[in-house]
Parts: structure tokens; C-alpha cells; sequence
């Protein structure tokens, strides 16, 4: 098992697309469906994006969600704290107080300051965000962007539309 | 709850203990008591410390655990390895080729070369091992060292001193 759950991975491919439909907004059932991806799984993912302010909902048949700041103002730090929320790298017990010959007093020497393996994590962790507040959704997008032929954002916007007309199609006509 | 587990946090601890005791080895159930931690828990992660080449172990009413190598030659990301088994920041699910539109056959183009999701991620994790990297037992040793009053190893001394009395005097006397 990795660090970083899937939750952050599908997060991410998720707010990736929603770069390429700017204003249009995406369903999450049509996004978990066009990736392949649970949808009850996704469905509980967006209202932590939404929460931290990275994505918008609006309602309706045509509603969905939308990025709610531009794609270079989204850092993947951001989408890994919104998603995981913040999760330390390293949790310290302070075991160092806990020691058998201080009985149940320990000397404050031993518990002065941050205790030094604490320290090294911490360091790690800096290390570790600053990698990731480097890298913004736009930067990404763009790779993926340049992999991709002209014909696939028209294959995607003509799956977009089937799933909208299928929806809407099914909707019980309204008596007269 | 943090990325790394709570037995990182005992490994390392106890770690630094073998450094201060150099070549008398020290049992895992007195370093569990001495520390105020699951002598059981503690049990498991030694034999993965002592798989990683980062300690020796020698059998008797003498024996117990040793470091296997200087504590200049061990960092935290040897230690953190041992543990925790190498494990990934991110687990790629390659969830790009589970596209719609692709059907069930990717193109090579979406599939080629590492996903840019994950290189981020990759890019993340090397900067966080890098930092764990450079720090070493001995570096940390030196750090305890220095805060600890002389007559703290001399009551470390005098604990495990008694431990190993009160194990040995309760031996059942052989018959003449």
C-alpha cells in the first residue's frame, strides 16, 4: 500500500478533465464513468475539493462541478491536503519522556524542544510538500495536453454529450 | 494518521539505545520497558530490522540486539525501509487508459512513458528520501547525546543492571 491513497489519484485525473471543460461543468457520475472509476467512490471525493475551495458545484441537468480557480492557482499540495487532509508524515509520540528510569517525571532536558528524530521527519515532510507545491494542475494539464491528438477533446465532447442526451431523454414527459 | 507507522517511531528509538550501549547487546523486552512500549509490538519490528542488515542478534541470558554496522553507516531511509518495506508515496493505477473512448484498447499515445500524475509524485517522494537520506544515527545520537546530563547513562546503566540480576536470580537452581 502506498502513503497516498487512490482517492488523490482519481482527485487528480478528475480536476484534469475539469481543465479542459473550463466553464462547462462535468457531472461526477460522467467523470467516474468516463475514467472507469467507482462512482459512489468519486461521489465522496469532490465535496473535499469542494470544501478547499478547489472546485465548484452548481445543480441541475446540465449542473456539475467546475474549477473554482484557475488551474495554475492549484497546486498539487493543495489537492493532496484537500483530499488527505493535511496527513503528517510522521506522527511522534514523544517517547523520549516516556523513559523507565525517569519514573513517571521526566527531567525537562529530555523533553525540551522538538525531539531530534521528530526533527528529521519534519524535514522530510518539507522536503516532500515543497516538491509538490511546485507543481501546478496547468503544468500537468499541459503535458497531458500535448500527448493528445486534435480528435480526442472532439471524442470526449461527443461522449459528454451522448451521456447529457441520454439523460435528459429518459426524464418523464410533463402531462399536459 | 501519519504516512509512516508508529513502529518507525519504536525502530528508530530503539536504535539510538544500541548506539549508546556499542558492543553489549541489549534485549528487545528491556528496551520495550525501559521506553514504555508493547514488548510484543516491539518483537515484530526487530527481525525486520535485523533482515535490513541494521542489527545482529545473539541468543543467552546475555543476549539481545546489537547494531549490525557504524551508526554513521545507517540513515533514517535505511531505517524507514526496513520498516515500512519501501513503501510508495503514490501507487499508479494507470487510471489514463481506462478512458470511454478508448474502448477497451488504449492508444500508445496515452499510454506512453510514465503518467504525469505519477512523475509529480515520483519527483515528491525522491525529494522526501533524499532528506531522510541524509541523516544518519549517529548524527542523531550526537543530538540526544549532548542534551543528556552525564548521570543519565550511569542510570541507564544501573536499569539494565538490575533487569538482567532479576532475570538471572530467578533461574531454578541446578540440583547437585
Amino acid at each position: 500500500m502506498a502513503h497516498l491513497t487512490v482517492s488523490v489519484e482519481y482527485g487528480i485525473h478528475c480536476l484534469l478533465w475539469l481543465v479542459s471543460s473550463g466553464d462547462k461543468p462535468l457531472s461526477s457520475r460522467d467523470l467516474a464513468e468516463l475514467q472507469g472509476i467507482s462512482p459512489s467512490f468519486l461521489a465522496k471525493i469532490f465535496p473535499k475539493l469542494e470544501k478547499a475551495g478547489l472546485v465548484m458545484a452548481s445543480e441541475g441537468v446540465r449542473g456539475g462541478y467546475r474549477l473554482a480557480k484557475a488551474p495554475e492557482d492549484i497546486t498539487f499540495l493543495d489537492i493532496v491536503d484537500a483530499i488527505e487532509g493535511d496527513k503528517p508524515l510522521f506522527d511522534c509520540q514523544e517517547i523520549r519522556g516516556r523513559c523507565a528510569v525517569f519514573g513517571q517525571r521526566p527531567p525537562s532536558w529530555a523533553t525540551f524542544g522538538v525531539c531530534a528524530v521528530h526533527a528529521v521527519m519534519l524535514r522530510a515532510e518539507k522536503a516532500m510538500r515543497a516538491a509538490l507545491a511546485q507543481e501546478t494542475l496547468a503544468g500537468v494539464a499541459n503535458t497531458f495536453g500535448r500527448k493528445a491528438p486534435p480528435e480526442f477533446s472532439e471524442d470526449i465532447a461527443r461522449w459528454m454529450q451522448e451521456r447529457f442526451n441520454a439523460r435528459t431523454s429518459t426524464r418523464t414527459p410533463r402531462p399536459d
